[in-house]
């Protein structure tokens, strides 16, 4: 194949005054809205001054609004985000002559910042917020780390404190992941930790326990709750960041508008959501108002099968159930995935947001285990040059065999893909990988059962 | 300070047709030549047929010639270019609003690629060179691990062999550095090793040494030699590399001429000159040409001082001495830097393009301590975002200097600093830095004149 490489230039970028000045909110488009987030012990629907005892004032506005389609991005968070945005939607020319493939890849590269990753997006917007209320610091957690060290970042810019409760085996796993975020000036405590109740708790329950993002969760609920001042933030899950990331998705359809290209597939990996429900958003806009057809497909770990073997239904978010509960697809919030799983997206439940887009067919889940995620990542990073973070490399691999279906096929498909972020600090992942010494670990039917029967009951 | 951040933007990119198609070679508006390079054994200057045994035909004449101005750039190299760049010249809004300056601070991100470094610009053009010629594989050394990482990548997109002797206390304390390149699917050997007589002699002579960029050099030049198809390749001091790294000079000035902006200062970090003098380039073509001026400051460590504290004079570039001499600004081919000192910028010589600009006035130079170095990076991270490896900080720390004398006097100087990467394989360094447990070594007037008294009678 003779690919003319000067037709789409290998990365879009928008100027400075095509980038998007507001949000865009998909739940505005949605006939069936995400189900309400309930009150932990009521089980009612959580109510704005509910909220407003976790989040910020404006964040739990956010959080409830599902009519409003667009919110005006602040001038200070404009403002921050040039600093590394808009991100490059690269045409992967190299990777499309390496698969000899008559398919169109690009895909949507939000590592060029140092969190590494998209979570920033949502970061800069939570702490700008928090700030503007008056508040003076925030605690989170973080399981890989890009959400601890894109929050740290944050609060750095904009002179807040900044806690992170970093799930135990990663704090001892990723030591100079941790030290980006002392860098950027944050506390950064490993979970389960002694300082809180629940991390007390946790700790005599399962002593020598290495951690999960649920406990490390209730561990900064408690402790924001305990600090005059403070507020917890989350980077995944909640509307309110499916919102912030949606710059990921408006970037990406300007870009492809400004040079006429419609895609036809659209491929995301998915965690807790942020970026799924980001980069998708105006594309299901299109779809909600009947105004465009694209085949979606969301990407997850075989040992973390959320949507393709959870169950839709409400759930804890957290081990410690201190948060509100979300109507979501979840593998039970007791669900840990295996000891030998190596990328992140081990959160048990999905954004609620793409929850029920998923339950309502505007997009395919498909599950992928994680040596050939890895053997993905190593193929795309040597003709492509980046090198991709463990989560996106989810992506990349249904890229790839979207890519190479078309190959059988002749059809030459534009396939969108969005590469969250960079694998800089996962090298021990690599390691194992480049070392022959990675597994696949798949849970049994049974396993998802215990833990997905423990869902409580309304 | 009310600035206005509208005027320029945050981020200057080229398009794809502005970027430069041809590299500048400043030797050829030199009227003082570099010295030529000597045969290590004759000490007569070195023919292209003795250089041919050592680098690839191109490459072998690109060192040599002193005349040709502009060389043009490949069209499979401009592609590959085309993969991360052009590379964005920032404005340092953030930076100047914390610092309170009127300076105008610019610098130019030579990290966004996974090589994390400027250092891709000369190892695609000598991978290339080296496929082009029907060479099948390549050797080098790699000290902090950039260099090494980026000839991995170049190879790895070209298909060749990767040969990478990297300095064994970064091999030790580097560990997923070492990964990334395998990743790349080169292959690593700590330095001193057994696989070569000089690595042999010197693990003899000095048991349990942790090596020296000097002693990794010597031992990648024999193992290219006796590898039929093999080259050795190099990442700094060589005129080859100047003339590759001219494109960060290039862009830089055409990103600047596009605004109408003139710097006044211009700074960079030198260890071996590489980045140095790719970003000077042009601008010192302007000085030699007499149509501008400038003030240009080269930054290297207090540990290390070459320019500041070496002399200037012919020496051996590598210990094992089976590389040309160079003349050069050096502190003697024996010279290794305290193993307190943490970043790179640790070679003992200087690109012979720098130092004879630098000795007939062309720049100046400044050493600073690593600890001030640190604090600069620390400072620079919180507001502007990017995590800098450690030898680009040492031109932070200048460009920071510099501004302040601007608020002091009220001058709106124009700023430009090369940023030549990022930090994310540095963050042991950061660790020392952040517990406080980094010191400053600056070696006294004794020993450096103990070692460049040993230097070869020519």
């Amino acid at each position: 194949m003779n690919k003319n490489f000067t037709e789409i230039p290998y990365k879009i970028y928008l100027e400075e005054d095509e980038m998007p000045k507001a949000w865009y909110n998909v739940r505005a488009d949605m006939k069936n809205k995400p189900a309400p987030l309930l009150n932990p012990v009521t089980h009612e629907p959580a109510t704005l001054d509910e909220l407003k005892k976790v989040f910020c004032t404006e964040l739990a506005k956010q959080e409830l609004d599902d009519t409003t389609a667009y919110f005006p991005i602040p001038q200070e968070i404009l403002d921050f985000y040039k600093m590394y945005r808009p991100s490059p939607l690269v045409r992967a020319y190299c990777l499309e002559k390496k698969l000899d493939t008559p398919a169109h890849i690009y895909y949507k590269f939000e590592g060029n910042n140092t969190s590494g990753s998209h979570k920033l997006n949502s970061a800069i917007a939570q702490a700008y917020y928090a700030k503007n209320q008056g508040l003076t610091g925030m605690t989170t957690e973080t399981g890989a780390g890009q959400w601890g060290t894109a929050l740290s970042m944050a609060s750095a810019y904009l002179g807040l404190d900044c806690k992170v409760y970093m799930v135990k085996c990663s704090y001892e796993q990723k030591p100079f992941r941790r030290e980006v975020m002392r860098t950027y000036g944050a506390n950064v405590t490993p979970s389960p930790s002694m300082e809180t109740e629940v991390g007390r708790k946790i700790n005599e329950e399962f002593p020598g326990t290495t951690g999960s993002l649920g406990c490390a969760i209730s561990e900064a609920v408690e402790a924001a709750s305990k600090n005059e001042g403070y507020r917890y933030v989350l980077g995944s899950v909640l509307n309110q960041v499916a919102l912030h990331q949606s710059i990921i998705g408006l970037e990406t359809k300007t870009a492809l508008d400004k040079y006429g290209v419609k895609p036809d597939i659209i491929i995301g990996c998915a965690g807790g959501g942020s970026n799924l429900a980001g980069l998708i958003a105006p594309f299901c806009g299109d779809m909600l108002r009947g105004e465009a057809d694209y085949q979606i497909i969301a990407v997850e770990p075989a040992s973390c099968p959320t949507m393709t073997r959870g169950v839709f239904g409400y759930d804890y978010c957290d081990t410690g159930r201190v948060c509100p509960l979300a109507k979501m697809y979840t593998l039970g919030s007791g669900y840990i995935p295996s000891s030998s799983h190596a990328g992140g997206l081990r959160y048990h439940g999905m954004s609620p947001v793409v929850s029920q887009l998923y339950h309502d067919g505007y997009l395919t889940a498909r599950s992928v285990t994680q040596t050939e995620v890895f053997a993905a990542a190593t193929e795309f990073a040597r003709v492509e040059g980046i090198l991709p973070a463990p989560e996106s490399s989810h992506a990349i691999k249904v890229a790839i065999d979207e890519a190479m279906k078309c190959k059988e096929t002749g059809e030459e498909k534009v396939i969108v893909f969005g590469l969250t972020g960079t694998g800089y600090f996962d090298m021990y992942a690599y390691q194992k990988f480049n070392d022959g010494l990675m597994g696949d670990y798949i849970p049994s039917d049974e396993e998802i059962k215990a833990s997905t029967d423990k869902l409580p009951n309304i």
